[in-house]
């Protein structure tokens, strides 16, 4: 069985049971003129990453492990986007209104697209999520379940927020998940170094971390 | 209505349709010769809250706020354990095992109930969950919202696992949270810390954060 040299300790996986999950890879985040900046994020940190999500892929494609992505992104009439989530922060732009690329968080809108460096290609399944984490009110557990996935591997934006999200969702759930500590990012620094460590902290209490370096050593 | 100075913002909350969620103050996690000792971990930070918690406790019942704990534990027969949980970090002591205080972590033993300052008295909703987030494969958010609860006040242990996790969890069901500060804690304070900066950054992006103090004189 491979193995991945991560923290706290070894990561063995089976190609066949795991899944590669990248997490909010949309342009809204991560592009320039997009909400992400419109908020006053530096963007720029979130893209610098996606030539190492795009490594990542690449490595599970080519050995024929399973490829989820998400998108945060509510539905048109927007009855999935609790009233207290488009309040919150008393923001300029909020969910819905028209932003730079289309109506802001919302599916179909040219903000909520996965940025074309990643795909993604046919065959690789998108979950539209309306929360933070994305077990939350999508199919994704029955998706995985029904494909025998008991193997997570975590990449993707931001690292605190949704990542972390949905990997503590993940580990409830009883999958073994591994977060690539290269392939996601914050906007800010120390929260994603504060998570990275929550994460492998007590035994792997939420699971382990490793860079894309060792992912790949582990099934070249 | 009343509000509590809160950061990052004033936090506003009717106390009809506001509850106090109390996670996991157990005395296996709490009390020396429990299994939080037994894997290492300093106690008596967690010990030194269970005033704050009761004095938050006290206020909150003397007002109508309804009340519900939790508790981390499962099924005598383990049914609800994940093999990945019992497994992870290679403990000494696993779930189910006889530990200090009865079978480790397992509903009915004395290491699972809460610490005798805090009750619960009859009439307080306490919930058992198997998971870290208290959302997950429990009942909470029906009860909630049976109980028209939109705006939860949440205390408890440890910060950055079960009470992070699962304020996350309702904030993306679209409860408005409030973690109050001094009625959390950490075995680890930077973990603490961080998670108290994560809930509030970027305008709230998790929910609020103030004093028992500060809570309080919300409505005295």
């Amino acid at each position: 069985m491979p193995e991945i040299r991560a923290r706290p300790y070894a990561y063995a996986f089976e190609p066949a049971t795991t899944a590669l999950v990248v997490i909010d890879m949309q342009r809204d985040f991560i592009e320039r003129g997009g909400f992400g900046e419109a908020l006053g994020n530096e963007v720029g940190r979130l893209a610098a990453i996606v030539p190492t999500v795009r490594a990542l892929l690449e490595w599970a494609r080519a050995r024929a492990i399973r490829v989820v992505h998400t998108r945060e992104g509510h539905r048109k009439d927007l009855a999935d986007c609790p009233p207290a989530k488009r309040r919150r922060g008393q923001p300029r732009l909020r969910i819905g209104d028209a932003g730079p690329m289309g109506r802001i968080l919302v599916d179909g809108e040219p903000g909520n697209e996965i940025v074309p460096e990643l795909g993604p290609p046919a065959g690789e399944t998108v979950i539209l999520k309306p929360g933070k984490g994305a077990f939350y009110a999508t199919a994704l557990d029955d998706i995985l379940k029904a494909q025998r996935i008991t193997h997570l591997l975590l990449a993707g934006v931001t690292t605190e927020v949704c990542v972390q999200t949905t990997m503590r969702e993940a580990n409830d759930r009883g999958y073994e998940c591994l977060l690539v500590e290269d392939a996601t990012e914050s906007y800010f620094p120390e929260f994603k170094q504060a998570t990275l460590a929550m994460v492998h902290a007590q035994g792997g209490i939420v699971g382990w971390t490793a860079p894309l370096a060792a992912v790949q050593a582990s099934l070249p």
